[in-house]
């Protein structure tokens, strides 16, 4: 794909500045080359301005009398970029049409458009939708409902009657729809409850590699519309999450919590059962939620990192920060 | 499959109260219709009794003058709920026999009743037990052993020579088998330590979603009868867990670490190298396990969530907590 | 495989006392048996030397009075101990040649002496080196470059146009080159940027089962050669790791982190995005690491495990350390 830099101002609406070039790929601003295109948001960057290689860049007005090349001007060059870089590399097809190497149930529902890889497996009752692309090694189980326009990578499983929605994209090892984790005692042993809901993804969702999506014991699992996933995170069962919220990789949310829209999850985030987070929260790193959130706002736990001599040391007292406090208050008290 | 209330009162072993009726489906008593069967332990739910919409409800002796509609009533309604799920709602089969386009080796010695999917390949001196099923796109390594009944989700990996009993349900991704992490310096770069054990799964085990359990070292990895593991756990080299042992998802327990019976191991728990874990201990989420516990009870660490403003004061604090204590230590000296 | 002892000494470079004998197999010191060899290096195990039913023992010098049998004698038991159990348990192959239930591209390019197994999917433009094994289910998209002598195991996806070096180990359900997590806020949603980079894995590296690594945004993810990563690891776009350093089980690290040479970090570890680790650090478990390292070292943060009684009071002291210091700085005052 190549764009003339007049053609990406119109198709992305920022101002072009300083003449018209062809634009043929992307790349940092300092180790762009003739034919890139470059974008500057963080002010710490600014000094590449003079020295870029770049044919044109992406840049806010401020920076505009220090850009020695053609640009495309915008309050949020980061917004641009990512509008120009899906013109430049438009998604790969995974491959045309159905493999005869897939093993598709004459009972399956597929549209014409669709593109099915080599060794998935479409079972009955499933339906896909006009120009959905399942990738090599697919699993899709029976009664499986998959929208338009939404892209299933390589080795993907989804159990029967899980459904999702158009133009949303599965990476590669993701299992949607295992059984939720449920027993109750019976003795010393345990027996299994059935887990008799789906798993239902609304439309334009990412969920990451290797990120699992339990089916719920008795209602659903539910995935808002616009959410995010990362790698690695597991949603347990009766899980809803509200339209629009991101969470980043290795994230672990317990059996039905509620999670509100807008919401941002970082990294290692958990968050145990029954809760409610409200709309708009943002959570730290590594932060583990313990108890319902109904403010929005920025939350977080865990400890900071210190050499492992300072670590030790302080690690050791914290097993005794009750008696301390105590101590504390004691001298207070026989000031 | 549906059932009258009589026979599943008979089944379960619950009273059954106030008349007959068909029963087809299960659901939450706030959101149940006719033909549907609730069920009732919290008693925050009580409130619900009066207006449920329910044919029949599971309940506790002592509410049961308040309850409008026929019942089973036992001391355990979770219990019974979770029987009457399982005859309501019996594990669907994955397919019946084996698929011609599954790849099973000539020297794999299959019972009669197994049912292979499409895409499975099942090597050479690999033993499938009577009932048991392996879904699409499973890889069965050289030697495994696999019980009756037992249920192979889509896309698992067996390594060779591991063996899973009877009863046992392996939900999609699961990799049994693959080598352990061992490793011994030499020089600057490190050389691989062949792992030579194998993964010995017990009867009536599940194991979640993306789930990993490595072969041992030099000594098996063993999961003990009825062990539960939830999603994404990741099970080291030589690990054993004791019966009945109950571990939630995202926990990481390193190699040679040995886990009693009847443990309840809360989500994202890390338990390090090298300990022995007694029976009967119960450690709450994101716990950090860095020594023996020899005595049942309940074991936690980590720290409360708060806003990401008062967190940090605190945390802060964390860092100079050692010196904290030396100065309030001088002051009762000084006292 | 079995070999003679003075084989073994040869081989390996360790010193042969006590009469030559036949080896054929590895074990414990306190379950060998006739024909094994076991290696004692932790003076907790010297007790069982007198007892030991092995053949041989591999042991440090200052043992070699007590050693009843015969022995091979070194500064380094455990690395005598790999170089003898590689000798012993050569990799099993995972089946000669290419199976004709493999779905191999016309387009790809095969050495000769590759094997690929049934159900694997081998995309054009991909280029297998001379003695690399594909295992059953795999996916390797368009474009992929592997070198000599590599192992990928079952069940794992490569994305397209992503490069694994020599003499590599890659374990079931790993998924490399999946997109990494960047997205553009655009009103309330999020338009996704395209990841246009690649994952680049060196010689001699070996990556666990479910492990993740994602492609970069712009530029390419990097693993240098001889890194060891364990299981369920997670590596975000542009993230570098340098050569020899070993990351044990369930981290995860942030995109555009750079990590140096030699570096152990434990299990759990968490790294947050754009910093830069120096190298031959070492983290323990379950650290957060926050910011840059720029000293070699050891670092760590986390909670010490207590009774969940004990743990509850501290960490309930904890949300108020702020305060408390306060206190005790006024205390000081008022002295």
């Amino acid at each position: 794909m190549s764009y003339q830099l007049s053609e990406l101002a119109e198709k992305t609406g920022a101002r072009l500045e300083g003449g018209d070039c062809q634009i043929r790929s992307i790349a940092e601003i300092s180790s762009a080359r003739a034919g890139d295109i470059a974008f500057v948001s963080n002010p710490k960057y600014i000094e590449h301005l003079s020295t870029t290689k770049a044919s044109a860049l992406i840049i806010k007005p401020e920076f505009l009398t220090q850009c020695p090349v053609p640009a495309l001007v915008t309050d949020d060059p980061r917004l641009v970029y990512a509008k120009v870089a899906n013109l430049l590399y438009p998604a790969r097809s995974l491959v045309p049409g159905v493999s005869d190497k897939a093993i598709v149930s004459e009972q399956a529902s597929i549209s014409e458009s669709v593109s099915i890889a080599a060794c998935a497996v479409v079972s009955a009752g499933a339906t896909i939708g006009a120009g959905t692309q399942i990738g090599a090694g697919c699993v899709i189980e029976a009664d499986v409902i998959i929208g338009k326009n939404t892209r299933i990578n390589a080795n993907v499983t989804v159990g029967h009657g899980c459904k999702i929605g158009d133009d949303c994209i599965i990476h590669s090892g993701v299992v949607l729809g295992a059984d939720g984790f449920g027993f109750v005692k019976e003795g010393e042993s345990y027996l299994k409850i059935p887990q008799i809901g789906n798993v239902q993804i609304g439309h334009n969702v990412e969920i990451g590699a290797n990120t699992t999506i339990d089916r719920g014991a008795l209602e659903n699992t539910i995935i808002g519309n616009g959410v995010k996933l990362d790698n690695q995170i597991q949603i347990a069962h009766g899980v809803s999450i509200g339209d629009n919220t991101v969470i980043s990789a290795a994230c672990a949310i317990a059996g039905s919590t509620h999670i509100g829209k807008g919401c941002l999850i970082g990294g290692l985030v958990g968050i145990v059962e029954h809760l409610e987070i409200t709309d708009n929260v943002m959570i730290t790193g590594r932060t583990m939620v313990t108890r319902s959130i109904t403010q929005s706002g920025s939350y977080s736990s865990s400890t900071p990192m210190d050499t492992t001599e300072n670590w030790r040391k302080n690690s050791a007292r914290f097993r005794r920060l009750d008696e301390l406090a105590k101590r504390v208050a004691k001298l207070e008290k026989n000031k």
